[in-house]
């Protein structure tokens, strides 16, 4: 670790909580059209929806409110009441206007790493919710560069540490999820640390790939331990 | 214009259409709703509903579906028939799917400048949409770098020139909006200029503000005039 120049910090559910404020909206969602089927079921169509509307609205609040309306509609074969539709909508809004969660230890380390590396934030999402969610936080002035990407692929980090001007050994990226936030950079030849969070959203989840090293910590305050002193 | 090193482009409407198809869009929308209203009023109340959700939802193409669906609702008072919420959404669908339509004057300009000076992208919106827009239009080689800003204030483009490390006087902004492309541009200290589009969107348009110099062009290919050879 002691080539480290630059430090990436993924935001949801690495720096704060998210997905647990989802999960609570996904929750509500199936409560409110029970009518219509179980709650597996309606998870599992709003997951769908999801997935195929990826492609059109990327990732985040917005494309996740979209989702839900689109899967209110379809479930009930049109027969949702508007008053559910409305309900729909006002429950993201209060998500968006949201306090923000930080979780523990992050306080801590930051401070302490800003002292001997560039410390940035690479996430996905809405980047205005992104922006948002940051300023909110209070953690802005430990940040050196905030990179919010549609996508979080090995070309979209390699087009990130070209425009950081580093090379890929110099750069560490920290993050809950192992298809966004690990594989993508170890393939491209960075270093990543492993933070599991409790809850990964689905579509975050991924198999084991073999052949890459990369080291797990419980808490995101064991970081400091392994980098040199 | 000697010293400048980098051009910024705005791209909806300066680089290629984009507005029109949104005004084509509300137009279908007052159709689809006119039972409940006369069109002038219809467009009032979107454009309302539209200014309340900039803070929530920030500029794009979801965003606007969002204040399509919750128009349609409110002017409705619920009464809208699903199907209607339905067509909505797969209108903003086919907008999301669009040919990229490039302006006159584009694929002749780029080729030449980028000879000379970096060119970058300076836009905001949805993030996903532009990137898929600017993919789409064949445009990408000409460009080095793309800026996806959630708004274009003064603050935003200090924070742009910072991390391109140039100076404002090395900086050249074209664009469509005065308010978005030209004012905040020379009031940070760099140069504008101005190629207005015939349509505008409302909350874009702006008073003249005394003071500040700029040039207006018709085409985007008098800009090679304005430049030293």
């Amino acid at each position: 670790m002691s080539e480290i120049k630059i430090i990436g910090f993924d935001a949801d559910d690495t720096l704060w909580v998210n997905e647990l404020y989802y999960k609570e909206i996904e929750k509500e969602f199936c409560d409110l059209m029970a009518d219509y089927l179980p709650p597996e079921e309606l998870s599992e169509a709003l997951f769908k929806t999801e997935i195929q509307n990826l492609e059109w609205y990327g990732y985040g609040a917005k494309g996740f409110l979209l989702s839900l309306i689109e899967t209110a509609i379809s479930i009930s074969k049109g027969n949702v009441p508007i008053a559910s539709i409305e309900k729909i909508i006002s429950t993201v809004k209060i998500l968006l206007n949201r306090e923000i969660e930080i979780l523990d230890g992050v306080e801590g380390l930051l401070p302490q790493l800003q002292k001997q590396y560039h410390l940035i934030i690479v996430t996905k999402g809405d980047l205005l919710d992104q922006e948002r969610k940051l300023k909110k936080s209070g953690l802005m002035p430990y940040f050196h560069h905030i990179e919010i990407m549609s996508d979080k692929q090995e070309a979209d980090y390699q087009k990130l540490l070209k425009n950081l001007g580093i090379l890929p050994e110099e750069f560490l990226m920290v993050g809950n999820s192992l298809k966004s936030d690990i594989f993508p950079v170890l393939a491209i030849g960075g270093k990543a640390v492993y933070v599991p969070y409790h809850t990964t959203w689905q579509h975050e989840t991924i198999e084991e790939v073999p052949g890459f090293e990369y080291q797990t910590i419980e808490k995101i305050s064991d970081l400091i331990h392994l980098l040199p002193k």
